[in-house]
């Protein structure tokens, strides 16, 4: 069985129990704090050397990290990941743009919102980059969004489900989705999904 | 033939090249600027919503974004991507770490030193946190390469090709690669196989 070492607040944490629950796979979740510096301590940079949860052990004891390499990992030869070789590479897309483009502004901008631990660094400067950035992003998914159901081909797969993750919470970090109306049909759309379950 | 629009003197525009001339696939090179505002104009938008380089048209006219995701895509099926679903998946992560932990401070760092266009962006402050997380990513890299020949696996991979590309030119950004004696023995080790070009 997978054990899922996670912050469970973390939405790189929910993508990992989403795409889990989707494929009936049962885990074991194990509570590391990226606040309090438990995910630099030597026990758990044994594990992911870059001291980031979600890190997973997997069946055979081995680890992998990053959560959308997890993503492409557990859901290969599944319905959640395209066998098509083009809308494939459209879901790998999608997932750098998560991680490049989307999550450095929309996530961020939510943890130094909601975590004390982190509001000395919310500068008005960095908010305002963090809010030009994120719009950005959300600007990409809606014009995808508003002409289609789903980010990578013409099904739900992990594209989606590393998107929603801190989409949905977007609001958390200032971002107001009224703009949106692709976006706001495609939550609905996933959270209807059988099988849904919330962060 | 694919077409690729890109930037020469970019590193993420280069790990392109770098795999498909690994590959022996003829390609047709087209050249966007991103410092000039082409990537920004509505006929690249319409190639790429995203406004960034590299983007490749494919053999069927359609197109595909993300370095890391071309890298995957092309690279399908050939020796540059494992087959064993594991080290797959440790190809996945080093992508991710790059585009997540490496690129954004190294070749940032080194964009900032070397286009006049970005160094008003050059402050103290940002110089010294982009040298923090740099040296950091170096670290990581350091503990993997000090103990074995390549970043996943036990073959060279288009892992290597993504973290070759900005951490072979990391010393522009002010980045001192004495002290990891690992990855200047993998540097050369990339830039001794048949088949390889330099930036």
């Amino acid at each position: 069985m997978i054990t899922l070492f996670q912050q469970s607040d973390s939405g790189n944490c929910y993508k990992v129990r989403l795409t889990l629950t989707h494929l009936g796979r049962p885990f074991r979740a194990v509570e590391v704090s990226s606040l309090d510096g438990s995910t630099r301590k030597p026990e758990f940079l044994a594990r992911n050397p870059i001291g980031k949860v979600p890190t997973v052990a997997l069946d055979d004891g081995r680890y992998l990290a990053e959560s959308n390499a997890i993503l492409l990992h557990v859901a290969e030869g599944s319905a959640l990941l395209p066998g098509d070789a083009y809308d494939r590479a459209k879901v790998y897309e999608w997932l750098f743009f998560e991680q490049y483009s989307h999550e450095p502004a929309i996530a961020v901008r939510r943890a130094l919102t909601v975590y004390p631990q982190r509001r000395a660094a919310a500068t008005p400067e960095r908010m305002a980059q963090l809010l030009d950035a994120g719009t950005f992003a959300l600007s990409v998914m809606e014009a995808r969004l508003g002409a289609t159901s789903w980010l990578a081909g013409d099904a739900f797969s992990i594209a989606d489900i590393a998107l929603y993750a801190y989409t949905h919470s977007a609001h958390e970090g200032g971002f107001d989705l009224a703009a949106y109306p692709g976006i706001r049909a495609w939550l609905a759309r996933v959270r209807a999904l059988p099988g849904h379950v919330e962060l």
